[in-house]
């Protein structure tokens, strides 16, 4: 969990937030503006007269800010008709142009449809995405633009699909940096099938120094900065999800992007990531499935890819003092910046896109399995250990916990919502608790 | 918690553990012998012939090894005569005797004396000594045994007085570390007033290397080993008490020595530790009585130490993330070397004899004080804050944690059996949780 996310601090109109929409389902959900972003009346869409191309400032539809019990607002939502009526009334000055100007004109009617394709994503996300819609328009072909609308495609897919086992919706919390950046927050907590369910995404920039920028690669690359300081952005999507059932196992992903600067002006860039299973007891079944979706996400890329990434996992997800890993494991990497930025873009995309599929067939399959008190004693016991994880362990824990501006509640929200540390707890010889453990003592190879 | 102790390598017939006794009262005790100590049979005292004095191999008291529910063992009580039959049979001898075997033999009865004072001190312990009692007896003027033989009477003075409220007895581990040294853990999980209570005694001996010698010191003094390597000894009692009701605070105290031999043979030697108190709910009364308590302790060796020890206290609970200590303080220290060794043992078994009655009082005043849900449930976030500044900020926590063989369920016996991590928790303003926030947000002066 605990995507820390930044970027190159060049973009302007950073939370202005002028162009929001809503889920495109005009669901009512409960949404936290701290930041007071939404507190101004809507901006309808401008038509440029010179020529800089019809761009949409605040799309009519947009997240009100409501004080409703001290935190919340709902969400109000106003479909946009303006985009399509813009391109419309462009439509019709076409026929009386020279070719240059038809030429002209219909590049433009192009790069409007594409867009509007942003804009129309855009409204089936949880929130507004931290960066202005309009700045992503703009730069739409640049990585960190289209790394950050898969990250709150990611983010709008997975909880949506929580949502339909659930019943329940997700709070939506936007949040800013004050050092630069911020985050969306989604977190479903005391639900019907899942205890805490949070998916977050966070899109963070500054500047880094340069040990931080070694630390933040795992391989440690050294990185020279101008004085000392690197312009930095990261972004990324992470999700727990700790359901109630001890048969539904908790699932964890994180797709996270990182650019850096170095002071003769070239780029750093990577890609991190990775989806890991934590049972609470073990179903072959669901390791083969959860194991099986990645692998064939993986290979489609590269034939190395998954034994590689799983055994990386196996090897992060281990929890040194106790001897045992977190969970079963799944696929892990980071510093991922071959072959091309375009194919590890593909690949990081191909694994986003897996995150339902892995998971959600589990959870149906267990959704009404019964258990005794004896078993959600268990659940618990091991998600003290995952606690014991996120809070000694975990790179990007450690890093938000002592990274000055870290929205706290965001990294934590990993946490479950109950945990326990029994004394010297250890399961009687052959019980199925037992067989948990001696597969989180050797790893497996599920496929 | 998580005392990390240790002891200069030359101590012979460790964990041989020939002397032992149980408690005072005779009262059977849980047992764990992991390591099989308690095997032989009873060996009686033995009056040396020749001069090297009177002194005890086994006192005919000992715990036996039984395997009861495969994991825990009675203690059999059997009283010790023998210790006093052989002071009887000597005397009948100095009738007949020369001046000077007169004065031999009285210098002789008086060291018996004295060897048998820590035979009957050991008897009340919660288990044998780490150290062979023999060992004890013959270095008794050592700081080392002084301070071990302090532990150890902490730790029963403790764990009686919690067992006597609580009306379940201690499950009592002794463990072994195969570097060097072990420890005596006392556990009462799921009582009837204590949810979790832990007490623990190490005493941990082997080599440091210099950089880790640096950081056991918080004033990270540089020390100059031979080969780079640095005999060390540690030692220490800690404990963490989580009652049920959150009416009744949590209580963590700890009390440490270390020596440190440099490669000219210099022996660095200090001392730490404190006493502090987390309450769920504030109450003034309480916070006076804990504080003032240890400032009567303080005052009696310097008028600087609760001050200046109370705001140590302040600064080292501090959940830096969260913005808040951990509970209202109390007093802590570290790296005391000064004015004298004497003076500064006195001074840590003054704070030592002060945990009973800082908390206690506290305990009885609150046994039956009713309580809602809800104040349960903000019990159980104040828990997951415990567990937050545990696992991410206690040095000794850290220190355990990456130290090879440190025996992980010791060290995080301080961690409470439940805990809670609700998303974005924050009292309603003019509550009592809130309340005990801006207690922890604002540290007071009690005293």
């Amino acid at each position: 969990m605990a995507a820390i996310v930044l970027c190159v601090g060049n973009r302007n109109g950073r939370f202005a937030a002028k162009v929001l929409m809503s889920s495109s389902k005009g669901a009512r959900r409960s949404v936290n503006s701290h930041m007071s972003l939404f507190s101004e009346p809507p901006i309808n869409t401008v038509v440029s007269p010179v020529g800089a191309g019809l761009y949409c400032r605040g799309a009519g539809v947009r997240f009100a800010s409501r004080l409703a019990g001290g935190r919340t607002a709902d969400a109000r939502f106003k479909r946009n008709t303006l985009v399509a009526a813009g391109a419309a009334i462009v439509a019709g000055f076409v026929s009386g142009f020279s070719h240059f100007q038809k030429a002209e004109m219909a590049s433009r009617i192009a790069k409007d449809k594409e867009e509007s394709e942003i804009l129309e994503k855009c409204k089936g996300f949880m929130s507004a995405p931290v960066t202005d819609v309009e700045v992503l328009q703009q730069r739409k072909g640049e990585m960190s633009s289209r790394m950050e609308m898969l990250i709150m495609e990611t983010q709008a897919a997975f909880c949506q699909a929580i949502e339909e086992v659930d019943g329940n919706k997700f709070k939506v919390d936007r949040w800013q940096r004050k050092e630069g950046g911020g985050g969306i927050s989604c977190v479903l907590q005391n639900g019907k099938v899942f205890e805490k369910a949070g998916v977050n995404v966070s899109v963070v920039y500054g500047n880094l120094t340069e040990e931080a920028a070694k630390q933040m690669r795992s391989r440690g690359k050294v990185l020279k900065g101008k004085d000392g300081k690197l312009p930095f952005c990261a972004m990324g999507v992470s999700s727990v999800i700790h359901p109630h059932n001890p048969h539904i196992p908790t699932v964890h992903f994180n797709y996270r992007y990182f650019e850096i600067e170095e002071a003769d002006g070239s780029k750093q860039w990577w890609f991190g990531g990775g989806t890991d299973l934590t049972p609470v007891y073990i179903d072959q079944d669901d390791a083969v499935h959860f194991h099986g979706t990645l692998k064939e996400a993986c290979d489609k890329h590269h034939a190395q890819y998954y034994p590689d990434f799983k055994k990386w996992c196996d090897k992060y997800f281990y929890i040194r003092h106790r001897g045992e890993t977190r969970g079963i494991g799944g696929i892990f990497f980071d510093d991922l910046d071959q072959p091309s930025q375009e194919e590890a873009f593909s690949f990081v995309k191909s694994c986003a896109d897996t995150v339902v599929p892995c998971y959600l067939p589990i959870v149906h399959k267990h959704l009404n399995a019964s258990f005794s008190a004896e078993q959600k004693e268990w659940q618990q016991v091991r998600r003290g250990r995952y606690v014991e994880f996120n809070l000694v362990y975990d790179r990007g824990v450690k890093f938000g916990l002592a990274t000055p501006g870290s929205r706290i509640e965001s990294i934590l929200m990993s946490l479950p919502l109950t945990a326990r540390w029994e004394y010297m707890h250890e399961p009687p010889k052959g019980s199925q608790e037992a067989e948990m453990l001696e597969v989180l003592r050797n790893p497996k190879d599920w496929v």
